[in-house]
């Protein structure tokens, strides 16, 4: 189980859903300690009175300082906190030496451009973009356990990504015209206190939304031309809002570009029979949100429809731990020589 | 409000959640009276007792017999029957007389072969398929005002084929690659008890199914290729199974055949402006099923994706209403001489 | 069905979920006009903006004026404020010979005291409580058809009043230590943005509140302590929160004070045999919600415990409508000489 | 840690939510290995197929065999059968030696009678009824540590007696007049393919049922009586079924029988400020179900209702986790001389 060690880590703005589950796992991670979790608007309260289930945790929310997490001892620095404000504290932590991993935007993408395109500001820090690694360990393995700032996927990417980079890389499918049609739990939206989240808004609904252009659309595109190996890739992706707590679910309709589809099930086992984080499904059967409910999996289904011609593929994810919380985790593990999977079971 | 006479009608085979439904909205219909509705299982059981909503009720479920069916004088005969077991009643009663509304699939389909491709059996009517009419009043009006065996369109359908007319036939969009990726509440599965109907089961679970050959799909192809005037065009349908109980979202992804976005507005109001039950959001909107929760309306919102070129639709409907029961009443509606909306706002 | 004439009636304040269902029902009420539907927040925006359902209606929010109002020509005026805000257009309009009906708290409740205990401000109108008649027509029908001001119960108590008042009136239970335990869906908050009414905090929840003093308990001891004779008369009311969207469910455990359960079912009979909106169900049936989505009917369920010689009562009505909208319209339709039924089936 | 030991166990009947739950905590307990698990109705299937979640497990369901159980080498086998079936292998196995945890119901009452009074049939094993221990860890700890054959309490009761026994052993609360109205997810009912249990029947939904006389009672009874130091103690307990997956909500409304509620806090400290699994709110906040999902955690919170001199407790746990498995496993640590909480947090 790697060294024996334990690092101390702390979290940045766990104020959030991504925020409670990244708690939730590393107060039971066996080689990790919280040393420190700040909220500006808990500052001073004990992490169980704004989530009750770690009622029995002793750690409160502090303000967050600088100056007082270089001092803190810790080696592992999560960053749960919005785009923009990310980078304030990303950028002179990572220069103080300390391993970040960055659960917002902020260093997702490659081109400065896209982020203001798509964020509506100028990136703080456009220098560390190319440094950034993208963290998602079955496609960056190598790079993630050597960098010093992780920036996590979005989850819908990563419910996206995940299937469609073997078959991108193998060439079984074109790249043009690919539609992946998503649905995702309202935590999805974050703990945000706002009238289209509140209870009888989202319950007995089923609605698309940002279908022209979601924010998350930049760095799907982004991971998939690069698995094609093309400068470009577009891609048409609709968000839906799913009335249930976690979990997203995509499906992607897609352009078969091989004879038989034994060379799919052969290419996801060639790139995924050893992840201990994505299951593949027998082909016929799809992903259901339910089966990967608090787990760090990827579900992978698959269906060919002959009669056009496509390839149907669905993934489902929690959203808050393979989406957020769990992938951050598995990075963590991996730039600190832990098993992969520590305290993700 | 057409004539002031009142007719009688009867429903066979009630006793699912569509049938509940037709029940709802005919025992509030001004110019109805149900005179018997029939279930085999629930034979002599008040209406009440099987769905508490109608306790006031007097109505019993009474054995489904053609003989007294013929005797009953009622007008119009609603068959809410599986497929199959539909035409066992709609083909004596229609040949005697009565307008029939069949809201099962049994004549839905132009083509014998179809059916038996999906629906795994010989058609048993053959020679009616061409005679019965498709029930969707916004395409099918004058038609159904004359017909004397109405095939009731599907819950998926009739959200597919209503946003895609006017774009056919008016050549907006190309015939190729449409996607349709829907989303349905657990009562399109019927009142059925299966495993994976049970809470448990659908609950915090959001999954696709069936997604290279739903039974609804050949009704879809059939419609959308006399609208494009084409012998054939073939979509990808994907049916989902959301945690709600009512509702129907689809989601369709289109190429753009048409240089601006303006056209499209133009054509939805041409065909839709006077539309009782058709609803056309402002471009840029998207639908919701809660919009439309036990109301007959179909709403309809769409958004250009300029980066690819396509047109993306949602479409939502009340599955139980104008998805099956709502439309069979607005339907008998127009072949009773009334206004169409009569009982269904 | 009462004489022919239509009224001109006017909604204050409908921006949150009572006013939405106060929206529905009127504007399928045969012999109602909605002059005016005002909102602060939304003036001059269309309804269908606010809530799409009624996107077909060319109704607009006007900003509330109450010389405005005055001069509209509505013969009724509904209120749907929040309390304290409610008199303040029910004390004017009331004295310029509207007919004033409130769904607030302002006016339900016979004591300036207890109004301010529980709602923590002095009382603006104490010397109207007295005329103000409790809008529950089971038990106050014939001064309800005379009344000017109608101070409509809350959603809990309507619950709670209908199945004890005949109980209590013909003392067939004590009055001591009457226990309601009572469940309602999220819509009972209102259209309220704040965080406990977010989805992921609602869903997967289900938790008692205000225990020992929600401020719907002094109406509900008023209106039995008058049922039973008595000056006073407490109980315990503890409400819950449940995952759903409408409906309320009452369970009223109480200590009989008779030998037979016969002695209960001919009461309801005797109360609530001819009652349009009142269903009582056969002993040992229980309520619930799901009979009563959307309509104005309160069903009432009981079964005997002879082990501890205690009745439990269950009763269910949508919170919107019996327990807020549907009861204001079945209000005005009594005092406005239409059936009292009209346009609430 | 206790010992370094690891065990083997076996878990018999494990194809229901309790079932799928213990095969949940047991795949990830360090110190416990599952050597067989049985169905009669999915022998020879892989558990993944049954329980996707499982999909990496190797294990597959073989028939139920007490020969083969014997055989096995296992030291610990859980029972989470249909009772009366759950005897017929509890028996022959604690007899051969095993330690047995029976899920069921079958050896949760002192009395054979009771037993045939609630379940309708003659108790199998009327003399194991003394010896087995009620599997409640807070309160038979020592027992426990002890017992060859452990009966895991039912979900509503580990609810109800856990918070109710500090009170009744200290005389702080009356013993008469105790009511229970609790409200349970779907999961509670099983995985039970039945109408009542279908998602459209249950959403939207909240309704009470076997109001006089649950299965689960005469097991509260008997507790609490025990507690009480009473040869019986009556109480009234009302189920509901709430439209969640997980989770139990009681809310006990009790009549106080102390001066000061600060008696109620300490003893409450007395009793469980070191139980690892019951988590005491500060007066005055109540429990919420979502609080505790997925964990073993009992939450208890109180508010005193001065004007009625009644004492509102409220707990919630998860069914399936507290009320079920998780117990199971507490008990299985406590006779294997484990860590009371291995493997559950």
């Amino acid at each position: 189980m790697g060294s024996g060690k334990t690092i101390k880590v702390g979290i940045v703005g766990a104020s959030g859903y991504s925020g409670e589950e990244l708690i939730r796992l590393l107060l039971k991670h066996t080689k990790c300690k919280i040393e420190f979790i700040t909220s500006r608007k808990y500052n001073g309260i004990s992490i169980g009175e704004v989530f009750p289930r770690f009622a029995e945790s002793q750690l409160k929310f502090v303000s967050p300082d600088i100056t007082e997490i270089k001092k803190s001892g810790v080696e592992v620095v999560f960053l749960a906190l919005p785009h923009g404000l990310a980078s304030e504290y990303a950028i002179p932590l990572k220069n103080f030496g300390l391993k970040v991993i960055d659960i917002s935007a902020d260093f997702r993408l490659n081109s400065a451009d896209k982020y203001k395109e798509y964020y509506k500001q100028e990136h703080p820090a456009p220098e560390l973009l190319t440094e950034a690694v993208y963290g998602l360990p079955e496609i960056y393995r190598e790079k993630i356990e050597l960098a010093k700032l992780v920036a996590c996927p979005g989850c819908y990417p990563t419910s996206i990504i995940l299937p469609l980079v073997p078959l991108l890389r193998e060439d079984l499918i074109l790249c043009d015209g690919i539609v992946a049609s998503s649905g995702s739990g309202v935590s999805g939206a974050g703990r945000k206190v706002d009238l289209p989240y509140i209870y009888p808004e989202c319950n007995e609904s089923f609605r698309a939304y940002a279908a022209s252009g979601h924010r998350h659309l930049p760095e799907i595109e982004q991971e998939l031309a690069i698995s094609a190996g093309k400068p470009e890739l577009k891609i048409n992706f609709i968000p839906h809002l799913v009335p249930m707590n976690r979990g997203i679910n995509s499906t992607l309709i897609l352009s078969l570009n091989c004879a038989d589809s034994k060379a799919i099930s052969e290419i996801y086992k060639k790139y995924y029979a050893n992840e201990p984080f994505v299951r593949v499904l027998p082909e016929g059967k799809l992903a259901d949100t339910k089966h990967v409910t608090m787990s760090n999996i990827c579900e992978i289904g698959y269906v060919v429809d002959k009669r056009t011609n496509k390839l149907i593929v669905t993934s489902a994810i929690d959203n808050l731990t393979k989406g957020a919380a769990g992938q951050a985790v598995q990075c963590m593990n991996l730039m600190s020589g832990f098993n992969e999977d520590l305290g993700l079971f």
